[in-house]
């Protein structure tokens, strides 16, 4: 468990992982920075930090782990400037919405002791003052793990995940910038693209009211921070791009099946759509339970990410995980545990196709 | 006020106006009928009726308002089987979700006693089981008033508006239209069109639980029942059309600005997105005061809805509105009460422009 843990950038995620870690353990130690010394006060006020620190260099010095939390376009900068300051075997994660360029840079720094992370909460509020302890219950935390991932890496932030309310689920960078792209990004730039539509058609005062909870639902996260969206956009720019493709051409066949009048297409679509809607947030039901899967992994690099990767795609829970090295050298055990016994069993049978052998439903 | 009402449909939007109008005034008579069995049952089982009919025709015969609140696309066939069966003087009404074309169906029925009308309320869920005596409280009501209306046919279905909480605002129906593409369609088109893109791209399991906040407000609409929207689209199929193209060419806009780095015009459509989305949902500072205009009108087709349109174009909530004719005939007084000063002022100078001559402040 990180004792020591320094939070980099103090918005609404860096304030409520650092108000959520002193919560939960009181006795920790979370120093924290941030240039902008109005969000620092606020953070030392709400008793988010146990020491404020006047620089980012200054606040990792006795860190064991890092978690970078400013805007994704500051985060190459401030690993060059706490690179050096790093305790040895510290662990860096950050929580940016965009991921494949920043694990790059992330790994090119910290090597194996850097995870990418990303808590999938947040807010149309932002900052500190809108930080709050509670806002990664019964949320996702993607992690990205790669072949160079220490296990050690991914054990001690999926933690801090779990110590936060999240459960951790671990995606290659790649397909989380995807993910994020049509379930993130893309809902921004279509909400934002209404309001524009609304505003260069229409006056406000004749919409003054016929905008139903339908269109303030679909809007909302057009207020959003502006330039924080930006940032944003600007770091997972090809996945925008194709999602916006995809996109097009749904938008294109809409308008030839109003067009010709097709309306068992357009019936199908909206169908399609609403029954999608619906099962996508159905609570899964995997049962109560939890499953140990043991198996022997040869020592090569990848298989920590190969494996909590699998596991991610088929929406199964890691509980915990570890690694037992073999004192022989060469090879090791891997000892994950996973909630419930249907993803245990699904997760069992796509390592096998991968080619590992798996014992299930040992004690470890 | 109408003190027997007949609501044809008992869905959503009928059951709540006629939960509504049972409990604002438990003495008014209300009837109803539905052709699913189910619904009227559970319309009567809820008290939402005090007689349930075992037709259309029978549920209008003592009627003195009749509100049409089946789907959209079964409109003109419940005109037609109600047509014969209407009380002289008696008022219709309608509910559905675009206009232009009930109206102009409406008004070959029923002329000046046929006056459009949209609650600007709903919800994701629907049936008779959903109604909510409560759901219309601080909405908008619009109603689409024409050159044809009679005042008495605006005044009923205001009066109505007004006790179910809500606040009539009139527009053409051109307009309507035009703003409901807009604000209403669209946006179901684009949940429905985000749900789809997630559907074609991923599967399931590795985006449970990924998707935000922001996915979930954006695309909560398109869980609504596909049948009735495909019934909404089709009879507004030209505003629609016409947004669609208009969106079009942002997702174009925006795919070059990302193609090409533009992040200087991508950061200013953010911009003007979130403060346009803050400022759509201010409310409007009307003030507590009421002010009465008075104008002698000519006694000519279309001065109610010139006079009710340009306060629904402007924002201006109508109190209350009432046409006094001149004994001498050839013309008439209106008297139009206006929420806020500042409203009624602007009202005022619109009307001016539009050749009539305004007195304001008057007691009736």
């Amino acid at each position: 468990m990180s004792s020591n843990v320094a939070v980099l950038g103090m918005g609404l995620i860096g304030g409520s992982v650092a108000l959520g870690l002193r919560r939960s353990d009181p006795s920790r130690a979370v120093a924290g920075y941030d240039p902008n010394t109005h969000a620092l006060e606020v953070a030392v006020k709400r008793a988010a930090l146990t020491t404020a620190c006047s620089g980012a260099a200054e606040a990792v010095e006795a860190a064991d782990l890092v978690v970078l939390a400013m805007p994704v376009d500051q985060m190459s900068r401030a690993m060059a400037t706490i690179q050096d300051a790093l305790p040895t075997g510290c662990i860096v994660t950050d929580v940016g919405s965009s991921k494949a360029e920043i694990v790059s840079l992330g790994e090119a720094a910290f090597q194996g002791r850097f995870i990418g992370g990303h808590p999938m909460a947040g807010s149309e509020r932002h900052g500190m003052e809108a930080a709050d302890a509670e806002l990664f219950q019964g949320a996702r935390w993607v992690l990205t793990p790669t072949a160079a991932t220490d296990a050690a890496s991914y054990r001690a932030v999926s933690e801090v995940a779990v110590e936060l309310g999240a459960s951790a689920v671990a995606l290659a960078p790649e397909d989380h910038d995807r993910v994020i792209a049509l379930v993130s990004h893309l809902p921004q730039l279509v909400a934002s693209a209404l309001v524009d539509r609304v505003i260069a058609t229409e006056g406000r005062p004749a919409l003054l009211g016929l905008a139903a909870a339908g269109f303030r639902d679909t809007t909302r996260i057009a207020a959003g921070d502006a330039d924080m969206w930006l940032a944003v956009l600007r770091t997972n720019r090809l996945a925008i791009l194709e999602s916006l493709q995809g996109l097009a051409r749904s938008w294109d066949e809409l308008r030839r099946w109003l067009q010709e009048e097709d309306w068992d297409r357009l019936h199908g679509f909206l169908v399609r759509a609403s029954a999608g809607r619906k099962e996508l947030f159905l609570k899964p039901d995997v049962g109560g339970t939890t499953d140990t899967l043991v198996m022997l992994i040869p020592d090569r690099p990848g298989v920590l990410a190969e494996v909590t990767t699998a596991a991610g795609e088929l929406g199964a829970n890691i509980e915990d995980l570890q690694i037992f090295h073999s004192t022989e050298g060469g090879r090791g055990r891997l000892e994950v545990i996973i909630q419930g016994q249907g993803p245990a069993a699904a997760l069992t049978a796509r390592l096998e196709t991968l080619g590992y052998h798996v014992q299930r439903g040992l004690p470890t």
